[in-house]
C-alpha cells in the first residue's frame, strides 16, 4: 500500500491532487515500477480516510497523462516509463547574472528621446469609447481570424484617409496592415529577389538597417546632401531598393524638395525591378506650413512602396502600421503569404477605424500639432538662451525631433554617459551612422533632440542638465 | 501673370490651396519654367482679388516643398525641376480583377472552423475596464517603446501564471512576448543554426510549416502513432529542432502520454544543439479531468522552448503570444534582437496583466471550459444521431476541435465545396498534411470540427447541412 500523508489544513492542496502528486513521485522515484498494480479505489480511499471520489479523480488524471493504464475488472497499473537521462531538479535553473533585468529604471527621468510621444494629451477616454463601439459592432469578427492584410473595412478607411491627407492613391486591396514597420520590412524583403541590393540613407534608421543585416541582405548606405540622398551616388551604386524618409529625413530632419523627388522617381522608373520604399514615419507634424505630400503621390508607375504608421500620431504601443504595395508585389504577396496571420490587434484596427471615421483622429492631430509646435519653440528658445553660440540647430520645422550640434570638449559617449548620470534620456548621432564610420568633428557633438514627451515645465530643467553634461 | 479662377463657393477648397495647386500644375505643365519670376504677393493678391495672406500661404507651402525658391528683396522664382520620365495620370492605376477582394463574405454562415472562438460569452466590459485601469496606471509607459521582449511586469505575471497552471518554470527574463506564434517562430529560427533540420508532426500545423519553407529552412515531417510523434522516426531522422503539440496534438487531438514525453526529453538531452518546441496552443481546455501539465514542466536541461498564446483562451484578434527561451538561446536573442521592436500592443499587455492578476482570467477559463464542454457534447450527440455508423470520432476530450471520419462517396474537396454552398465553414484533414502526400482512404473523408464558435441552437442545423454535404 502507498503511504500518503494527507494535509487537511485549510490552505492545503486539494486532496485528489495530493494523491495524484504522490503517486507521480513514486513512479518517478521507481518505488512504483512498470506494471505494478495500484490498490483499488475503495482500498486506497479507506486506507487514507478520504472519499472514493478523490481517489478516482487522482487515478483519472494519472490515466489521462499516461502514468497509469487500466484493465477492465482488474484495476489500475503503472505504465512502462523510461527513466530520465538528465538529472531532475524541481526548481528552474538559476538565471545567469548577465541575463537579469531590472524591473524598472526608476522615476525622475527627463526624456529627450525621439521615440516617445506625449500621452498627457492623448484622448484615452475617446479611444476606449471607440473600442467599445468596435466591440458592439464587430463582436463576432473579434472571435475570427482576419485577412492576412488586415480587416478590409479598416483598409478602406486608411486608403481614403491617406488619399486625403498624404495624397497617396491606392486601393484597399494594396494595403497590408501590420504590428509595426519591422514586420512590414520583413514581409517586403520576402517579395523581392533574394540577392537584391538595398540602399539606405546615411545617417538613417538603424533598426531597419540591422534587420536587413540580420536577414543576410546586401545593404549599402548613401550619403546625404542638403536635399537628401545624393542622386549621383544612387546612380553609381545602382541599388534595387532604396529606402528614403522624404517628408522628414530620419534623423537629420531634411525635407526632400520636389526637384530631388522627381529625380528619384525618374531613376526608379528607369529600372524594371527597382523600387523605392518611402517611410513616412512622422509626416503628420509640420509647423508653420502644411504637411508635405508623400513621394508616392507623385509616383504613377507603381514604383514607390509607401509605409505609414500610427506610432507617432497616436501611441507607439498600439502597434499599427501599414504599407501600400504596387500591384506587381501584391501578386507575389498573395501567393506567398496566404498562410500569414495578421499581427496587429483586430480590436485596435476597428477602434482606429471608428477614431478616424468619427473625425477624432484629425482633431487629435490638430491639437497635437499645436502642442508639439509650442514645445519645439520653447525648447529651441531654452537651448539658445543656455548654449548661445555653442549651439547649432538643424532640420526642418517638422516631426517630433531635431538635430543640434553642440560645442564641447567631451566625446559623444561621454556626453551621453554624463546625461544619463543626470537622469536625462537622449541619443547621439552615432547611433544612426549605419556603416560604422563615425564622423569625428573635433569639439562638436551632434545630438538628436526629441521634444514630444518632455513637459513644458521640464524643458528649462532638462536643458540645464544637458548643459552640465555637454559643457560641464 | 498667372490666370487662376478662384472658386468662392461654400464647399470649395481653401483659397490659398487653390493658388498653390494651380501654380504647381503650371510648373509641371512647363507653363512656368525654371527661374521664371512669380508675381509679387501684393500683385497676385490684387489680380485675384484675394488677401495677401492667402497668396503668402500658397508661396510658403510651395517654398517648403521645393517648387519655388526666394531671393531676398527680389521675390519668388521657379526651381530647377526635371520633367517626369513616366507619363503622369492623376488617378491610381486600375486594380487587376484577380486582386480584387469582396468587402464581406455575407452573413448566415455556420462555422465549424477550428480557428474561431466564442465571443458571445467574452467579458468585454471587464476587459475594457482592465484597459481603463492600465491606462490610468501606465499612462507614461504607453508613450514609450517597451523592451523588445515585452513589458517586464507583464512577463512577471505570465511567468507566475504558467508556473501555476502549466507547471512551466522560468524567469520573466526568459519570456519573449509577441503578436503571435508566427513572429515567435521567425525570431526563433534566427537564433538557431542556418542549416538546422526542423521536424514537424504529420499531420500538423501548416502555417508554421509554410513559414519555415518560406524562410528556406530544411523541414521534414514525422508520422504519428497513437502516442504522438514516432520516437523511432525521430531517431532515424535526427532533426535539430522538433515541433510538437503534446497537450492536444494539432489537428488529431492525441494527448501525448508521459512515457512518450520522457522518450522525447531523453532524445533531446542526448544532443548538444537539439531543441524541442512545444506549441501549447489550446491547453486551457480539458474536459472530464484536469489539464495536462506542459512537456516543459518535465524538462530540466533547458531543451524545451515553450510557446503559449491567448488566442484560444481570450480572442485570436488580441495578438498576444509568448515563448520561454532556454538561457543559451536567450543569450543569442539579446545579442541579435536588441534593436527589435515588440509587436504586441502595450495596452493589451497591461490589460492582460490586470485581467490575470484580478482573477478574471481564471474565472473566464472556468466558464468557457464548461460552455465548450457542453457544445462539444451536444455536437457529438447531434453527429451521432445524424450520421450513426457513418461516423467515427477521434481525439481526446480537450481543446476546441476534434477530428471525425465520415463515410462518403464524395472526395474531401467535393465535401468542402458542397459545405461551402450550404454556407457551412469547415476544414478538411488534407489542409494539415504537410508533405503533400495526401492519404486516400477510399470512401472516407476526415474533417476537423471546431465547436467554439457555433451557437448551441445552430448545432442541429449545422449538422443537418453537413449531412447533406457529406452524404447527399
Amino acid at each position: 500500500m502507498i503511504t500518503i500523508l494527507i494535509d487537511r489544513s485549510g490552505d492545503a492542496d486539494y486532496i485528489y491532487h495530493q494523491i495524484y502528486q504522490k503517486i507521480k513521485e513514486e513512479i518517478f522515484n521507481r518505488n512504483l515500477l512498470p506494471d505494478n498494480k495500484l490498490p483499488s479505489k475503495r482500498e486506497l480511499a479507506k486506507a487514507l480516510n478520504v472519499s472514493i471520489n478523490s481517489v478516482n479523480a487522482a487515478y483519472q488524471q494519472l490515466l489521462a497523462e499516461g502514468y497509469l493504464y487500466s484493465k477492465e475488472r482488474k484495476g489500475f497499473f503503472v505504465e512502462q516509463i523510461e527513466t530520465f537521462h538528465a538529472s531532475r531538479h524541481s526548481e528552474p535553473l538559476r538565471l545567469d547574472a548577465e541575463l537579469a533585468e531590472e524591473a524598472e529604471k526608476g522615476g525622475g527621468w527627463i526624456s529627450f528621446s525621439h521615440m516617445n510621444v506625449d500621452t498627457t494629451h492623448f484622448p484615452f477616454k475617446t479611444w476606449l469609447r471607440c473600442e467599445q463601439k468596435a466591440v458592439a459592432s464587430h463582436t463576432s469578427e473579434l472571435g475570427e481570424m482576419t485577412h492576412p492584410q488586415g480587416v478590409y473595412g479598416v483598409r478602406q478607411t486608411i486608403a481614403r484617409f491617406i488619399a486625403l491627407t498624404r495624397g497617396v492613391k491606392c486601393h484597399p486591396e494594396q494595403i497590408v496592415i501590420s504590428a509595426g514597420t519591422q514586420p512590414l520590412i520583413h514581409t517586403l524583403q520576402d517579395l523581392l529577389p533574394e540577392s537584391a541590393l538595398y540602399a539606405m540613407e546615411e545617417p538613417g534608421y538603424s533598426r531597419i538597417y540591422q534587420l536587413l543585416k540580420n536577414e543576410n541582405k546586401r545593404v549599402a548606405t548613401i550619403e546625404l546632401d542638403h536635399k537628401g540622398v545624393r542622386i549621383s551616388d544612387i546612380q553609381a551604386l545602382n541599388p534595387d531598393v532604396l529606402f528614403v524618409t522624404p517628408s522628414h529625413q530620419f534623423p537629420t530632419g531634411i525635407i526632400m524638395p520636389v526637384s530631388r523627388r522627381i529625380q528619384l522617381l525618374n531613376w526608379v522608373s528607369d529600372g524594371e525591378d527597382r523600387y523605392i520604399v518611402e517611410d513616412d514615419y512622422d509626416s503628420e507634424f509640420k509647423y508653420g506650413s502644411d504637411t508635405i505630400p508623400a513621394l508616392q503621390s507623385l509616383d504613377r508607375s507603381e514604383k514607390v512602396i509607401y509605409i505609414g504608421t500610427f506610432s507617432k500620431s497616436l501611441l507607439p504601443g498600439l502597434r499599427i502600421s501599414y504599407m501600400v504595395l504596387p500591384q506587381k508585389l501584391l501578386k507575389r504577396y498573395r501567393k506567398r503569404h496566404h498562410f500569414s496571420i495578421q499581427t496587429s490587434s483586430v480590436l485596435t484596427q476597428f477602434a482606429l477605424q471608428e477614431f478616424i471615421e468619427s473625425g477624432e483622429y484629425q482633431k487629435h492631430i490638430k491639437k497635437m500639432n499645436q502642442i508639439y509646435e509650442e514645445k519645439r519653440t520653447r525648447l529651441i528658445e531654452s537651448l539658445e538662451n543656455t548654449f548661445a553660440h555653442r549651439l547649432k540647430i538643424k532640420g526642418a520645422s517638422a516631426g517630433l525631433h531635431f538635430v543640434a550640434d553642440f560645442e564641447t570638449n567631451h566625446s559623444e559617449e561621454e556626453v551621453l554617459r554624463r546625461a544619463g548620470e543626470r537622469r536625462v534620456e537622449i541619443y547621439g548621432m552615432n547611433r544612426f551612422i549605419l556603416n560604422g564610420k563615425k564622423e569625428k568633428q573635433p569639439g562638436v557633438v551632434s545630438l538628436v533632440l526629441g521634444f514630444a514627451k518632455i513637459g513644458m515645465k521640464q524643458i528649462d530643467d532638462g536643458v540645464a542638465k544637458l548643459y552640465e553634461a555637454v559643457c560641464g
